[in-house]
């Protein structure tokens, strides 16, 4: 955890000297953790206080330029009292490239509950890691990455390592043939949630992103996955959940798990993640309700839209499920999934 | 929680027509409880379904104006993906007046722990609510108010009652002044949260609001107060909670509590509510640590900023603390609250 706060106030004094009020808000830790922490970096010699402002010293300079660190802005909107994410100049440019690769991707698959993100709301998400000091030198496991979000975070050149595990094949050369055209740290490898994973994927990472099929036994499945490869407390995980599959019943028992699993959750952000209209076309209200049957008319709108979740360990993580689970269309759909194809 | 939904459909739709597709984003619910939902307020004539397109009835127009509804239109900030909250025309207006009124409170003393978040916070909180669906036509009851959340929600002419309670009698004869002089349904009655509530206030509400002292004790008397005047299941309550003076562990035992009391989460959202410098300049940091002494300046940036939660009951309300309760200095303050005033 401490590891983290630290990141995030390297990356704050790197972009540029600020008084303690503006570091405060620049971390997520409580006062009593962020001043003992600064009372350990000027020790170490990283940092100086002079005249109730704080700036990184020759060494501490040297130790961001090793880590790989950039100068990169603050991105908190300044339309809407900081309140939203915009995208700024640094991760523009990440979003450039980004696009490049994104519309070469295969093709989503219906089988495999495949839909993804729009181009920024990934970058918003690759944004919202970097600012949680979750992305600088950390190594991210992603369970099943239509969006590929690895390629995005890796494109920041700030990811030690970048691990995606996914059931399809085409996705997976997909990414390998790209993270090795662009020398980006990313290895993907077919992998079904169903199976247990190998002993050397768990306790290995610091980060997980997932955006599970939305059932209990989904959930339960692909966060333990996503839990399992975590090294312990102060490590976080990603994820994004709908309220249109999942009603508040559903997210109580999702917390229920994430508690248990021995989690807090640190943020929620409603409609955080939107997917493109053309991505999620293929539901099926039209044999539920007679009202439905009268739409008659093309998507015209992103509706599909869901929450992005923040977990942070603050115990032992431990996943619920261990060993092999094998829930077939139990993983994929229940009475909510009314947008998730058969 | 139907009724609220049933509301936000009502405020979509009385602003515009739209697609069913754009109208499923204008509420919280799933997927299967909205289109049960819409079926069921067509039979009721409420609402018509044409090429796709969902519009109100003349009878469903009816409703809407006896409801008190207006056009409002929507506040999702156009700068950033929609990420964030602006303020709107309807809200600005709000705000204007809001503003005349919040001159006049009363100053901030500390031995009540107050402090008020920014004008702009304090109506971007009452859009959050409105766009809920939780604001029209309800009952709204705010455990203590240095924010006069109480006058700005009602401002908006939408809730049915807004009643507040809190320790500072000046504050509770400025609210019902101000009240009385605004023609606004706003009650407040000087009470200390450490007494249990009488009957009649018990279940009598469909939304509390609150911003409590931020120790675990603390926590746990202002929400069960808040959760005590909720009418049952759908209900809901919304707060902030700092990451500065609660640390993860102390969130985890919260969310702990929320679920305990039969609360699901809906939303965090991080750094939502800033609380102007001027406000928070009475901290005790100095006496800290060393590497606080050498400030020595002035506070140069907002760094007080708190999490909105939101969360709502989806079993029946269950208060942990139903009696009376005396915690006296340890409700105040523990070894994380740095900010708080003795």
């Amino acid at each position: 955890m401490m590891e983290r706060i630290r990141r995030q106030i390297l990356q704050a004094l790197f972009r540029e000297s600020m008084s303690v009020y503006r570091l405060i808000d620049e971390q997520d830790a409580s006062l009593p953790e962020f001043f003992e922490l600064l009372q350990q970096m000027e020790s170490e010699g990283l940092i100086a206080v002079e005249d109730g402002k704080v700036r990184l010293t020759e060494k501490g300079i040297e130790v961001c330029e090793s880590l790989g660190l950039k100068k990169i802005g603050r991105f908190e909107c300044k339309c809407c009292g900081g309140t939203g994410y915009e995208i700024n100049e640094f991760f523009q440019e990440v979003m450039k490239e980004y696009a490049k690769i994104a519309e070469e991707r295969p093709e989503a698959i219906e089988k495999y509950d495949q839909g993804f993100i729009s181009l920024d709301g990934v970058i918003r998400r690759v944004e919202f890691v970097y600012e949680r000091g979750d992305l600088l030198k950390t190594k991210i496991f992603v369970v099943g990455d239509d969006d590929l979000f690895s390629l995005a975070s890796a494109l920041t050149g700030m990811p030690e390592k970048v691990f995606v595990i996914d059931i399809d094949e085409r996705l997976i050369d997909f990414i390998n043939k790209k993270a090795d055209e662009y020398g980006l740290p990313v290895e993907a490898e077919v992998y079904d949630v169903q199976q247990a994973f190998p002993d050397e994927l768990k306790k290995k990472f610091d980060v997980f992103v997932t955006d599970p099929v939305e059932t209990i036994p989904g959930i339960k499945l692909f966060l333990s996955r996503g839990v399992s490869t975590l090294k312990g407390v102060g490590c976080s995980g990603y994820f994004g959940l709908t309220t249109l599959e999942a009603s508040r019943k559903k997210w109580f028992e999702i917390q229920m798990m994430i508690h248990e699993m021995g989690f807090v959750i640190t943020d929620m952000r409603r409609k955080f993640n939107v997917y493109p209209q053309e991505e999620k076309n293929f539901f099926r209200f039209q044999e539920k309700l007679p009202i439905v049957k009268k739409l008659g008319v093309g998507i015209d709108y992103n509706w599909y839209k869901s929450t992005l979740y923040r977990i942070e360990a603050v115990k032992e993580p431990k996943p619920l499920v261990e060993g092999e689970m094998i829930i077939d269309e139990k993983v994929y759909k229940d009475e909510e999934s009314w947008a998730t194809p058969y």
